[in-house]
């Protein structure tokens, strides 16, 4: 949710007004020139994203369009509309001489808004200089698109002039200038679906002498700002409580400390001395056995792309992963009371996770070694907005062992071999408002991929009279984590997009189940567990929570065998945070993102299916995202299969959260599982082996 | 298991006649009196391992005692009889000033066998000069203690001279001089107790080409020895299979590769301009906010003792854990054949985990910042043997976040802070055998401690006839991961014995758990979850497994509360790695091995209940181990308590994890709990601030 000081001076137009803004929105178009005509010299891949002068030619198209309605027009979504799937693998993977590597359609999709409705346009804009709309639709049915970030400047402009709210800032002995508004999407509680009434709540706050103005709610005063209207429709101020006090909540250097307790840890710094092992070339990056190309997109943030690993004895680059990137993180809180129910977050499709990424600090969000990439997305105005340092690409040396064994049962020697671990980390932070989520993509020589969500930021808490806990007479619906201060109780789910093509482009889903075999004869056991191995025929049979029997997960090949006969596959392996939501099917948040109850589903593979809760997640009623499209139950055997990974976490909050949480942590692993041969590691160059020139290989992998 | 190659030479005394072993004890007498010589000026803190010059002591006072028989007698276990709690309490947090901080007496325990007895002896060596028996006693019930090094040379020396074995041997066309056996406890499948019949299976493999033998069993022949009468009792060659070839299972450096895949990672080091952080002073660590003592026992490897937290706001250095160490891992496979049914390992005690922890290798297995520590262990004569660089501390520099908040509400600053993680990690490498595990202790800023797990080394497969998947009509009990060879499904259960004395000696157990309330009035949601609390009164309500219902896991004290009125914990989360055991209850592994069916389990703390299966892990009955113990269902509210963690995988191998295994980890994390009035980052230094001398501070914790 976006913020802003409320100050006397601050009533020039709203886009204009707030530095965060101008400072979001520097892109000079001079500099967009420059930018473009660099990129005009390199030919985009089909993945890269839009590029500046891409997004100003689109830009250009939708206001010249007569299939909108002339006057106001917002833009809300304007991303990469990439081109169709046997298209982009014949690129990728096609005879690199033949017509099949010439430049792909550049594409772009857009929802904006203009006339109170929401517009979907196709643009074309392979020629940057005449962009042209290829289709047009008017979106009829519920839900509304991401909010933009000048919509809801302007919306937390509006309280000060409103004089009830002025009243409430005084009664509560507050003075206005240390107020700050927050934009709060209204969910969907079983009303006539809105399809014309884009309304937000505004929820106030207390900074003054902290900067964690979240510490500090202006508890029981709630606004609705109609958006396309830009005013306050309702206001409430319902009861006065305690704001929080300011001390002990700032977490800036300089201003919680001293006293320090302890020494600090020795700083330290991973040095490479012959630098990085990895080129980026363009958005595409090649590391050890890996390539990838590393997009971005406004809602989903990171975009990895055209995964593949050389497989030494195989001669050949194999495929993994088609597209991958998060697709939601929904996360509702646990408090029925009037200014809480509603807050069931759907943090990419209403507020944008590449919106919300800001720059990443070099040496302390990601190391020293690291290289990063800049992103541009289209603001409210369609201008293209530079992200700088939002992706950060580097080698770990966490001190950890790929592969080791000591062998001590030679009587001459022993022998010890080690190889150290090196990984290759794709790092994005989103700052969605109060929380922090570090999005690792972390590849590895084994051919694992290891997805980590850390957790990290603000509480969001509650004001409350209470002081103590011995008060607490009845369920607080959070914990007292300060005086006049609950952290509510809430969840975290963040769900992936994994277009797995393991070495082709059709799949299947297997279930390894661990089952128990008991009353064996001839042998003195009574008991042993075998593999009872399920391929998924539907979307039905591919629901999994993780947390019931105790199963291997793996997506395989049928198509492709192992010398020794075994399905080729990868298999996933949960890290932590398994949760799954708990609320009832009948609530509506949990409709909104039903999806929730399972960790796990597979879908057949359409374009078209890439946001959860659907592509208007803002006020949706989950008619149209993932767990209505599975409905169907589409057949997934030998298919080209999408695995949809959903990370969870129950968040009881305690003291050691607040005021800034340290990192909590959770994943899952993609494994090799019967991929390879055997271990790839013993083909792969251990870190420090002379580097002789890249061996060129064959690249196969069918585009069916 | 212990192995060695069989040579025609072969036939000296076992004890000289193995290298390995020679190297395993070459700490010669002088250089046991230099070290003995060196620790005497250095009062031993009360867990400090037994020294060289201790264990010897030990060795003399047991030899001269009237109490054991004459004649042979082979030590099995020697180690740290500590002293009793409420004294080492008085001595690591009572006044310093005090009579409580003069030396505590020091003694061992041992277990020695003797005239065909288990002997326990309790020995004092407060006075190495004076060595005393303070008490002895035969164990009269089930199972044998832990396999020495010797016994197993010795037993693995027999089968060249069994002449059924040569001709076995013989009819593989195979050449003696490549065949190893290795030592495989028998287990206990129902006959009566084993009090007397101490016996071991060999099972026997080829090296040849490669030094994997473990790839190439000499399927279907057993040997039986009895290890008190060192002799073959038993001789089994029941199937012919084809010994699988060597090729392809060499793991070695330049035995696997050319041809490499891809590029090689750039080698990295991490570097510490102003050198560690940390200070070794004796055994004790003192690190960040944390200080604990790093231990050593043959049998668990890595004790942590005494580790507590100096807290900023308290102004106090505050108890976390009083005692905590791998108390069993558990390794069951699930194959009932005759030469499989009884793998059922259970690695601490019946080979020793200490005993089996190698030279880690500096740059490899732990990063160049670590620092070393040496071990000590008695051999089967009683001498002191020298474990060089068993176990490594360093600080990690992961590229880890410790926390982070990016602030994009104020409209004139976009406020970033992030503090880099640095944590502090604890490591031993157990080669037992085939597999390998890295165990990690990681001690955080934020107060968390990390227990990693880390599998790793060589599969243990089983020769058979197939050599492509399609002939396989029946259960296979593995996967066929090379021609002629099937690694077999097993699992891994990893149990850490941790005595947690949270913020004092009395601590309960609460358990969390998120329950969903439905049909709520008065709001528009119709479901949200909030917090049951059930505080465990006794060890029945304190077994969880964690898949089931969600919940937060907490070891609290009731005796102490934060500001707000919240009690002090620490909480439990499962980072991964959760598997429980689902072997019948009536099967025989499963008894003795019971206590993995929950992951979670509390004790009130005895000092004698150190190891989960009991104290006599070989042939045990599981009559007398962690199951056993709480079937008295004893108290646990406000008591002195010990949580037991089991860490656990059901390891379905696929032909990646062959010829050696990339490493896959699981554990889970200890995190506080309102532990601190807020987090405590905030009070740490971070790394790279300037460091005053260390603050002191006043020592607190009760001794209840």
């Amino acid at each position: 949710m976006i913020v802003s000081f409320i100050q006397a001076s601050a009533r020039a137009e709203p886009a204009a007004r707030t530095p965060l803004h101008a400072m979001l929105t520097t892109l000079l178009l001079a500099a967009v020139s420059i930018l473009a005509a660099a990129a005009s010299t390199h030919q985009p891949h089909p993945f890269d994203p839009l590029s500046p002068a891409e997004l100003t030619a689109v830009r250009d198209a939708v206001l010249a369009s007569p299939l909108v309605p002339a006057g106001p027009l917002t833009f809300h979504y304007v991303g990469l509309d990439e081109p169709d799937k046997p298209d982009v693998l014949s690129y990728a993977y096609g005879n690199p001489t033949s017509s099949s590597r010439s430049a792909l359609p550049r594409r772009a999709f857009v929802v904006a808004r203009a006339g109170g409705q929401s517009h979907e346009l196709r643009v074309d804009v392979t020629d940057a200089a005449a962009p042209a709309v290829l289709a047009h639709a008017v979106h009829r049915g519920a839900g509304f698109p991401t909010l933009t970030l000048d919509e809801q400047f302007a919306a937390v402009a509006l309280p000060p002039a409103h004089p009830p709210f002025v009243e409430s800032v005084r009664r509560r002995g507050v003075d206005m200038a240390d107020v700050l508004c927050a934009v709060f999407p209204v969910g969907w509680f079983g009303d006539l679906p809105a399809k014309e009434r884009r309304v937000v709540k505004l929820l106030c706050f207390v900074a003054g002498a902290t900067a964690n103005f979240y510490a500090r709610p202006l508890e029981g005063v709630t606004l609705v700002v109609d958006l396309d209207r830009m005013a306050i429709v309702e206001y409430k101020d319902r009861v006065v409580l305690p704001v929080p006090k300011a001390e002990g909540t700032d977490y800036r250097a300089g201003k919680a400390g001293p006293p320090y307790a302890g020494r600090a840890p020795a700083p330290g710094t991973v040095v490479q001395p012959d630098g990085r092992g990895f080129d980026i070339d363009g958005h595409f990056v090649r590391w050890a056995t890996w390539e990838f190309h590393v997009g971005f997109d406004v809602r989903a943030g990171t975009v990895i792309s055209l995964a593949s690993i050389h497989d030494a004895e195989a001669g050949a680059r194999r495929r993994v992963l088609y597209r991958g990137f998060v697709s939601e993180v929904f996360v509702p809180y646990m408090d029925p009371a009037e200014e809480w129910y509603y807050r069931t977050f759907l943090d990419a499709g209403e507020y944008g996770l590449g919106l919300w990424a800001f720059p990443l600090q070099p040496g302390a969000d990601c190391p020293a070694n690291a290289a990063y990439l800049d992103g541009y997305y289209a603001g409210q105005d369609g201008k293209p907005v530079e992200n700088k340092n939002m992706i950060c690409v580097f080698e770990r040396y966490a001190g950890d062992v790929a592969w080791r064994h000591t062998e001590a049962g030679f009587p001459d020697r022993l022998i010890t071999e080690v190889r150290p671990d090196v990984s290759l980390v794709v790092r994005m932070v989103v700052s969605c408002g109060n929380y922090d989520y570090v999005l690792d993509w972390e590849f590895k020589t084994s051919g694992s991929i290891k997805f980590t969500v850390s957790l990290t930021g603000l509480l969001e808490v509650k004001g409350t009279a209470y002081t103590h806990a011995d008060q607490i007479t009845e369920d607080a619906h959070g914990t007292l984590v300060a005086e006049n201060t609950l952290a509510v109780y809430h969840d975290h789910y963040v769900t992936y997009h994994l277009d797995l093509d393991v070495d082709g482009t059709n799949n299947s889903f297997v279930k390894n189940t661990v089952a128990t075999k008991r009353n064996v004869a001839g042998t003195p056991r009574r008991s042993y567990w075998t593999v009872r191995r399920d391929v998924a025929e539907t979307e039905a049979d591919a629901q999994v929570d993780v947390n019931t029997a105790p199963a291997d997960l793996l997506v395989v090949n049928p198509n492709k065998r192992t010398r020794m006969g075994n399905e080729v596959g990868y298999r996933v392996i949960p890290g932590g945070a398994t949760a799954a939501s708990v609320l009832d099917d009948d609530d509506y948040p949990q409709r909104r993102a039903s999806y929730c109850k399972k960790q796990v589903r597979v879908t057949p593979y359409r374009k078209a299916e890439k946001w959860a809760p659907g592509l208007y997640a803002d006020q949706s009623t989950g008619d149209d995202g993932l767990a209505a499209w599975s409905e169907r139950n589409r057949a997934v055997r030998n298919e080209d299969i999408v695995l949809w990974y959903t990370v969870g976490i129950h968040h009881i909050p305690y003291q050691d959260d607040f005021p800034v949480m340290p990192t909590v942590s959770g994943g899952f692993e993609l494994r090799p599982a019967n991929f390879f041969e055997r271990n790839p590691l013993l083909t792969t160059r251990p870190p420090g082996l002379d580097q002789p020139p890249l061996v060129n290989c064959s690249c196969t992998g069918d585009s069916r």
